[in-house]
This record gives C-alpha cells, structure tokens and sequence, in this order.
C-alpha cells in the first residue's frame, strides 16, 4: 500500500512523497480508517490532491480525504488510539461475497466465554504474550464482541498494539469460545508474556483497522504526542 | 460456477451430474439466492453432500443447502419468480472493500426520479427495450430503491428476466438519476422494445441475484410449473 501511495503523491504532487501510517496492515489485513501523513510542498489543495491520487491509486485502495496539518504532525507517533475489528462468520457455510474480509469460523463459539474474556483484556500491560516481535506495556481501553445475525465482531481499542497482537488475542479467543481454555486463564497468559502460551494467530482477512485518533492535537500543534507507535 | 459445482458433485456422488441454475449469473455477476438442480443416484444425505461438495468448491462459491425434491422439478424452469439487487455506491469516493459487490457512481443523482422511474418499470409488458438479446413479455411485479447510507440498491422482482434486462433497466435509470431522461420517457422506451434507445448497460460487479421462488411448488410435484426461463 505504502509504495502506491508514494507513487500516486508523487505524480500528482510532481516531487517524491514519503508515507507513514498511523497502523501496519500486514498482507491480507484491511482498513477503513487508516490515517497516513507525508510532507509535500505542492500548492494542491486537498480535494485536488485527493481526486489525483485516488485516479492513479489500484482498486483496492482509496484516499478518503487530504487535509494539512501542522508540521510536527506524524501519522504513526502522534496517535493517541487505535481501533481495529475482527469479523467471524460463525455460520456452517461460508459466504464468497464477504470471504475477503472476515474469517469464516463454523462450529459452536460459546458467546459469553468470549465476552467475559474480552473484560479480561481491558488494562495497561505488557502484552508480550500476544507480540509476533518484542513485548512492551500497552493499554487496552476496551474490549468486546458483538454479534451481527451470524457474525461475531471483535472491536479492541488500545493506545497502540504490538506487532501480531490483535490476531494472537483472537486467536486465543477463539480457543475460549471453543471450550478448550477457561476465559480466567487469559489472566495467566498474559502474566507469562510468552507467545507460546496464547492460541495460534487468527487469520489476516479478518482483521481491519478501523480508527485512529489523535486526541488534542488539534489544539497542541507544535508539540508531537508521545503516543507508542503501533504494530499491529 | 456450473463447470466447478458439476465437478464437485460428481467427485462427492460418484457419477456425473449436469447443473442447471434458476437464473443466469454472468461474469461479475453475484448471487446469494441462486437455485440449482440437477439429478443423482446418490445415497448421500443433503448435509453429508453439501459438505463435501464445499470442500472441493474454490472459495468464491458455496452451497448453502441440498434437498431432494420430486423428479419434474427443474431449476429454472419450476421456478415463478426471480429478484434481483442492484447496489450503486453514490459517494465522492470509491470504498475499495465492497469494489468486487456494487457499482461505484459518484455525482449527484436524483433518488426522488429513480423511485418515480422504477414505479413505472412495474407490469406486464415487452421489456425487450432492455433486452441484450430477443425481447419477450415479462411481469414485472415489484420494483424500487432504497437508501442504505451512501449507498443506493434497486430492487426488483418478475417472474423472469429477459437476458441483461436489470443491468440495462438499471443503466436507464441512472441517466433518469443524472437528469438526461426524464421518469415519463421510460414508457416510450418499453414501447419502442428498441434496445437502442434505453440507456447503456450499468456494470456487472453491481448485480446480484437474491431471491428466487418456486410458488405453490411444495403442493404440486408432479407438474412442471409453466415459468419462463431467466435470461439476466
């Protein structure tokens, strides 16, 4: 995504373009709400901007809006929050139209291990248990699952996350709604911040980026936030 | 579809079987209410057969349910009614996540003349106006649009479609919705069955076939009801 973007604002703007995103999205992993900032001296305004970019951009991606903002500004330091969904179809077919987009899981999930689980992981801690890479203290603002007919949505806000992490609490989640781990053993497997202990990752195509916020920095321009940066 | 479903069921009961589906499904074209018959010696319940029928499918198609049914049943045939959804996406940008299920049409449209134009669309008449090949009278007996946030879906049941009729119905309106063609003029279209003078075709990826019914089929198994084939 990133080099398409920096191609697309490079023609448009007519100089090199470097992209940061406030959120990694690994291969397979979507966004609805990704932020992303880069430096351009052009004279385009927004809309311009936008219309140009989103002509060149693959299908796959779309420029919802380009707004300037003060020059400390930096997509991934200055976020203050970050949201992401993990959609289930827990149903016993799987459905082609949405099967880029959510992880087709049929089967018995016990509703209710899941939500006492998602209480469980609300809190500032070292997550380390649910990192693909190196662990870190990170605060998990809200958690929780909500059912959509035969859908189950994961929604998980945090400060930032680690690299893998949204994927492994699913993951074990899931071992949870299945009956195979008590939802108060979550409490041990966070304490021990080892991978090892937490159930595999759930899948990409499930997994999107829904929101980021940048708290005051509106009114705290030329100062950058001390947000972590996010790995998810 | 039929090539991949004739395989998998051939593979799964043992012996050939020839697929006949409710209405055409043209490349891009989706379906979430397709109907398929066809004929087998197999011992294999429906869930036992479905199974593995889906197993062997590639993942942009799944079978939702087999049932046996008394001999005369044909698929497109038997069946007395169809419905279709149309989705356009009326807003600035594309959204590159629904880009595969609904056609994206930025600009002003006028929804206020599309649900006048699709009042007019119902009744029983020669629709070959809209028709990609030979006209032919059709009911149309249900036709409208609603409002799903930024998007638009068109709505429509007949108890056939002649082939390509929703997609060039749906093309006309759009010029009804951009203010070229005024609601009245689609009479004088019908009248004319002359395809040249209906609007061009709307894209596939917008179409979707959800519905299709089989009438008092249940209560009258030994006769071949007399619905007209589906060409959309």
């Amino acid at each position: 995504m990133q080099g398409e973007l920096e191609r697309a604002i490079a023609v448009v703007s007519g100089a090199p373009a470097k992209v940061i995103g406030a959120g990694r999205t690994d291969a397979g992993v979507h966004a609805t709400g990704q932020v992303i900032s880069f430096r351009s001296a052009t004279e385009l305004d927004g809309a311009v901007l936008s219309r140009g970019v989103n002509a060149l951009l693959p299908a796959d991606i779309a420029v919802y809006g380009v707004v300037p903002v003060a020059d400390p500004f930096h997509a991934r330091y200055s976020a203050t929050g970050r949201t992401y969904e993990y959609r289930i179809l827990n149903a016993p077919e799987r459905d082609p139209l949405e099967r880029l987009r959510e992880h087709w899981l049929p089967g018995a999930l016990d509703a209710d291990a899941l939500s006492r689980a998602a209480e469980r992981i609300v809190g500032r801690r070292d997550f380390g248990a649910f990192a693909a890479g190196p662990g870190g203290v990170r605060e998990v603002r809200r958690a929780g699952w909500r059912r959509e007919g035969t859908r189950l949505v994961f929604e998980i806000e945090a400060d930032a996350f680690l690299r893998g992490m949204v994927r492994a609490i699913v993951g074990t989640m899931i071992r949870i709604g299945r009956g195979k781990l008590r939802p108060e053993e979550l409490d041990a497997i966070v304490a021990s911040r080892d991978r090892s202990k937490a159930g595999p990752s759930a899948p990409a195509n499930g997994l999107c980026l829904v929101n980021v916020e940048y708290g005051e920095y509106g009114e705290r321009r030329n100062e950058v936030s001390d947000g972590d940066g996010d790995d998810e």
